[in-house]
């Protein structure tokens, strides 16, 4: 039986070079059909549609673009709605939000098939290596059945969580999503005083680097910034402050201040304020020159 | 020749340990003797004040609680300064500030020796270790001797940067400290979101460790956030906020607007406002409760 | 020919009241009927449905408590749409969001209506008065109609302005309400400072007020948080803060940092945090209490 | 017996006349004595040195520029300190710090004399009226002889307050300082939000001026980020800094937090960072700009 997968874009087709690696049978759908045409060659079956794809598939996996891009594939004509039915399960892998995640959820549920949402932490070095973090909510028994060797989650990722429903999935994934933009913003005010301070950024990195704080993001990210490389992107500053802004939203619907965090993304409003959206999120940096970077893209 | 050693409490016993360990004969004044003894049973020489060791050593070196101790050990009565002169060193590995380094500097300077402001990053476990970090400020031979085997920083450090003057040492310290305060409070403000969205801390931490950004001093500082165990302190919170406060006088000098670390700072004050002054600085984390933990000693 | 006015609590009521005092005939209706006594009773005529108004008025003002009742009274069974036509016009002053006021806009317009949102800036004190500001967006011409002798916005207000669309004017409300909560926000910090520091808050404030800042809200607020009087509130702590929710919200979408809102709203967000959500905005000064006031209702 | 008064700059030559004007005959000193002569031609006479002042003034009056200018005068040769008896009264009204304050209290009081610090609210148009605000602290007895008709004080003020000591006259001041920067920096920020969502800050800032908000201070300031008007300054960029630097220096030594001047400050700091330091403090609207305002001066 093959494991269905719609959507092969950067980290979608490096998920599903993994499984077919490991030996797993894969259908593969794209909105771009072409898209396909290397997995084909290395395996895979291409099918015409999502629903062509559940109809096949006891189980399908999806990483999409965007929350949007995940709703139509599933609502949309000769979407997944079409063929899901008792004894077959569906996984998103896409960065959904709360409401899209029930959304799905519920009508997936109606027709009697299974549903996890399943976002992963990593980028597509992860996903090439089958080294993917899978923060899953929704069905119990199908995130269970997953870590089963074998199985496609096994395959492609290193650890996998089960945190509640579809919406705590997106939650947790959001707390990821603050730290990193701390992290990450405290960072570059950090080089940036160290710059004004006559220090040498790329030693006090250095210091960083070997002192108890050293991890792999924020080793890349100060050399990002050291470099003023921020072009092309691996995670876009829009980006950053959505997770931030969307973090904000839930923390003042549950009751809670978080001033660090209102703090933090200001720095990243302000940066879309220099013109910085579609840069990598280390450009927050540039928030801090008194000569801003011009855009480039 | 034996090396100097002043001040032998928590790091610098195991500091002095560590050279006894490599074969560097040390001699060690403490201002309360008593601590010394441990350290002549397994082979260090005790002497009566820090100008006697001044006198017999080389090069001595200072582990003190604070500035003020620091500064009373080279300006007091039989102090430093009663014996430094031509052919003697002096390195001084306390936190000290901007202004105190450069007054040793020019004192020391003046009779004829050498001096170099060498703070560490690192507890006393790296102490132990002889893996300490070694941030240093001021002659600049003095350092480079130090690196040469068998020298005493070579003995007690994994690494070593030289990054100008004694107050350069102070300001890129405080570089780290920012980091570590920022990263720390944003930790505490997540895990508090965390868990009044209904998520698992323990959880997300686990995700957190298992990322990117995974790092040993947020996952240490996680666990006792998640434990609330605050006491006994590894570093105080009013420590940690000193350190803010300093950093951010620095960049108002500078002329530099620094509102992460601002913002960041305003919520280690708050936690000194709960009466937590003297607990570990993950304390920061009862911040964010609504029923605020009572002061414990 | 009457005026139509749906709405009469607390500021309906001094609205209506205000319009007979100058010798406007007004129709009323109100949920509550039994509200509508005291006003018949002073000459103005009850009708059972908000249709029934609009159909005898050739104006109808409407005040309601919040977007949604001022939906239910437009779109909802015997509502404002069931007898708006060509001839007709009606005037929100209820505080209602963009959407609120356009969606309202586009349905008055479609059956040949005019439309005005007109919400106001002032308390039932101004409106008993008849000195309300009116921030108004939408049909220009019945703009300038009301401003004539005679007419109801006329009667009611001492300043009126058009701002553009009814979206605008909602926009020009949060403009001022962001003002509100960051002067009490931070008189609130400066009051718990003085107290803090030793000096009379008492008399701090009698200098505010002497000085060129002096403004009658800081006045009445100061002294509430003085004598830590926040019940029955003026003006609520959660609808202060959803008015900055909404204003971040707007700088967001617009791509513009506002630090200072960013962290008024952390403050008030803190307050609701307390148990303070139902308190007057003015207890945000509890925030900075290290013995946090019990919610008291 | 005249009346003594040091330093007659901007503010003090304005003092003068209107003690002059009340029929107070007056001694005047200045370090530069040509600024004497236009005060000497309205009645003044001229002395050369504060020590001639005091010696022949019961009570001296200083308005001097700065602290290190209010200590020069006192300490320095024939000052102050050179003829101040028992008989002898100084009362400064500069703006000097906690520290200055009790250095001076203390030395006047040990030769005899009695002291006020008595800093002023208001600027020079409010003492050509004799209408400032003068916030005291120290000798009780002193600070009430000058509230009786004919005294200097009570010729040249509209209020006066007693709050304790000199050092808690510099605190009651900063209060009204925090107050001042924070409802000029929040009026930048709804300003440049007002342009940035397409309204009209002129009409926005009358709406202000009509409303239960509206204040001298913010009207004027309102007026000057309208026009982009920034010099000559009333009061510029880095002494409003200074004095919320002070306010927050004073909220961390008493372990309170104080997150919207923190957040205040730095915004104020980034002007200072565009090269905006000796601009009018409304220049802090430019921090909101994309195309910064280049220094004009």
């Amino acid at each position: 039986m093959r494991v269905g997968f719609l959507g092969v874009g950067i980290m979608g087709k490096q998920m599903v070079t993994t499984l077919l690696r490991k030996g797993v049978q894969v259908a593969v759908w794209n909105r771009s059909a072409e898209k396909c045409q290397e997995l084909v060659a290395a395996g895979a079956k291409a099918l015409p549609t999502p629903k062509a794809v559940v109809d096949e598939c006891t189980v399908t996996h999806a990483m999409l673009s965007d929350p949007s891009a995940s709703e139509r594939v599933v609502f949309g004509s000769d979407g997944v709605l079409g063929a899901i039915r008792h004894g077959r399960s569906y996984i998103d892998h896409s960065t959904i939000d709360e409401m899209s995640g029930l959304k799905m959820a519920d009508a997936i549920g109606e027709k009697g098939g299974r549903f996890l949402a399943a976002p992963v932490s990593g980028g597509w070095r992860d996903a090439a290596k089958g080294e993917l973090l899978f923060i899953c909510g929704g069905d119990k028994a199908l995130f269970e059945s997953q870590l089963e060797p074998g199985a496609g989650m096994a395959a492609m990722g290193a650890r996998h969580w089960h945190v509640g429903s579809p919406a705590d999935a997106a939650r947790a994934k959001l707390m990821l999503q603050i730290m990193m933009g701390s992290m990450i913003g405290a960072l570059a005010e950090t080089l940036a005083l160290t710059e004004k301070a006559g220090l040498d950024p790329g030693q006090v990195m250095d210091m960083f680097n070997s002192s108890a704080m050293a991890n792999p993001i924020s080793a890349a990210k100060g050399k990002l910034m050291a470099d003023k490389t921020y072009y092309p992107p691996n995670f876009q500053i829009y980006l950053q402050q959505k997770d931030l802004r969307l973090a904000l939203a839930l923390a003042d619907k549950l009751g809670m201040a978080a001033p660090i965090a209102a703090t933090v993304n200001s720095q990243y409003v302000a940066a879309r304020q220099q013109g910085l959206a579609d840069a990598d999120f280390a450009a927050v940096r540039e928030v801090y020159s008194t000569s801003p970077l011009s855009k480039v893209s």
